[in-house]
């Protein structure tokens, strides 16, 4: 490995992240919390949703931008409805939640579905909806971000990236899982390309004026291509929609940054649907894997999810490497004083 | 117009064409279901799901492929959730089914979901969700169909094309509608181009060994591009895990054709999730404005639906265009003899 890297169990990972959160003035359950699904994501091999974000939230804590004491509230509009309000604060306390009382509704009602508004960076979706499988509910999450995906045709940004997973339960082992942003590539690797001061491919991301480029540069001050051109635009304004029309939420474009500690709050919003498969857990296990089966039969392909599954065996055994400059960050503020 | 066509009003359309399924010995009822949702689509510019379907449904009638008067079951598993069971019948009836019982469920509920299984062609789906919307409701709704996507990678096709709609009711006028299908271009333009003997263009298509291809027949013996490669594979399993595993229909890979009067029968699944808005429908409607009005005021680009509703409403005022071999089929069923 050429980064420097120290490798950590999941357990001492989580304890640092949890004394780094708290020191930073996180109250204890929201501390774990938090530090639990980065973890979860680092273990993912999701790394952009892991160790990396600490020292971004701790400082926007620090700023009263994330209002990690935020009260959670609840409210039940309906009898398979729920709409949490995160209060500015972190998404995880407000999932975990949705955890508790949505997989309740789901497991009793058939359906059931679960928005959170006044909400922020929300992580690996996969480990979000992986939670409710591992509980017998097929699971559809879409959460917005801030904007980065045009209305097919024009330039000017209007939606995030907007996220859908897809979790359902498996007989024998971990949950069928599937995690995928609408545009093309992570606006993440544009800032790799910019940093590295090479080309991104074309195909990637259009310029302010909504021409296709291949200048990094140029692609952070225009948009991300979508999925499929329109295909994905339409479907990006269904997460939106679902996100944040149906949640309260905060629109992408009004959404402030999930990084930096000064300007607006996100703000954004997250949605679940939960369904108990409706005839019993064992035929839908077991028709499931007659499909995956399938796939799995094939030459060149594999079921999603798979490359996820080795990181996360591995990450259990083995623990996982983190950089050292994330865990010197940590370490400082791990230590520091109140 | 090149093609020979004749101006029908919608009414007349309806009439004409449920008097050609009656005769056909679909049941009165079901010919209305049938009739209403082809000249729905046709009114909406979906010409692929019109009249064209006509001759194909009624000699399946004939042979008993699609059993005309198999009698609808209705299950309720859960509270806020319902399984339909199509009896290899036409799905439109069915759909009908699920607009009034399912609608019911997530007026009261705040939330259902609605399985139909042993099903056939569904149609436009935009013509469903616009009937869910139209009652305040905000729809999800996907649909498998006889293979025509292979997973990334791999050769064989296991998916179908897949779609996933969307509507959402807005304060004045028609709801919003979003309608794809998960390949790249429908199958239906490589078969034109097959006729007319002229390429494709690259990206629409693969062959059987898995290459991308240009040539149309080559690409009808391989399989259709999904948008986004792996991305677009990922959220057909996702459909086809809600419409066939949730609801008990037949995967796409074992559903015969919608085209053929012979092989085996379809018998493929429908999904819907319906949510009632949380917060009142006012305010739901007024925050989807917001959004809408956003997207209305960069150039370049249009709300998703807006060719849709010009056909519509054109539809409505000066009737449709039929080709003339589609009403000669259509007149020669329904004067035909029992």
């Amino acid at each position: 490995m050429s980064q420097d890297t120290e490798t950590l169990s999941l357990d001492d990972a989580r304890a640092l992240l949890r004394a780094a959160f708290l020191r930073s003035g996180v109250p204890e359950d929201r501390a774990a919390s938090v530090a639990a699904a980065l973890v979860a994501a680092e273990a993912e091999g999701q790394v952009g949703h892991g160790f990396s974000r600490l020292e971004d939230y701790a400082a926007q804590v620090r700023s009263g931008k994330i209002i990690a004491d935020a009260p959670l509230r609840i409210d039940q509009p309906a009898p398979s409805s729920l709409v949490i309000d995160a209060g500015y604060g972190f998404a995880f306390p407000a999932l975990d939640l949705a955890v508790e009382r949505g997989s309740h509704v789901a497991l009793t009602q058939g359906t059931a579905s679960v928005g959170i508004t006044r909400s922020h960076h929300c992580g690996a979706l996969s480990v979000s909806v992986d939670r409710f499988a591992q509980q017998g509910l097929v699971a559809l999450m879409v959460a917005n971000s801030p904007v980065a995906i045009a209305p097919w045709g024009a330039r000017t940004p209007v939606y995030g990236t907007n996220p859908i997973a897809f979790a359902a339960p498996r007989g024998d082992g971990p949950p069928l899982v599937i995690d995928l942003s609408l545009s093309v590539v992570a606006r993440g690797k544009v800032l790799n390309a910019k940093k590295a001061g090479t080309e991104i491919p074309a195909g990637w991301a259009l310029d302010a004026e909504g021409h296709p480029t291949t200048n990094a540069e140029a692609a952070l001050e225009g948009s991300m291509q979508p999925i499929g051109g329109p295909k994905g635009t339409a479907l990006a304004l269904m997460v939106e929609i679902l996100s944040t029309v149906m949640t309260g939420a905060n629109f992408s474009k009004d959404a402030g940054s999930f990084f930096t500690a000064d300007g607006s709050r996100p703000g954004v919003g997250q949605h679940l649907t939960l369904y108990r498969p409706p005839q019993d857990l064992d035929t839908f296990t077991a028709r499931l894997e007659q499909l995956l089966s399938l796939i799995e039969s094939l030459e060149g392909t594999r079921v999603p999810g798979s490359r996820r599954l080795e990181a996360l065996d591995k990450a259990r055994k083995d623990g996982i490497a983190v950089p050292k400059r994330y865990l010197d960050v940590a370490h400082e503020l791990a230590t520091a004083t109140v």
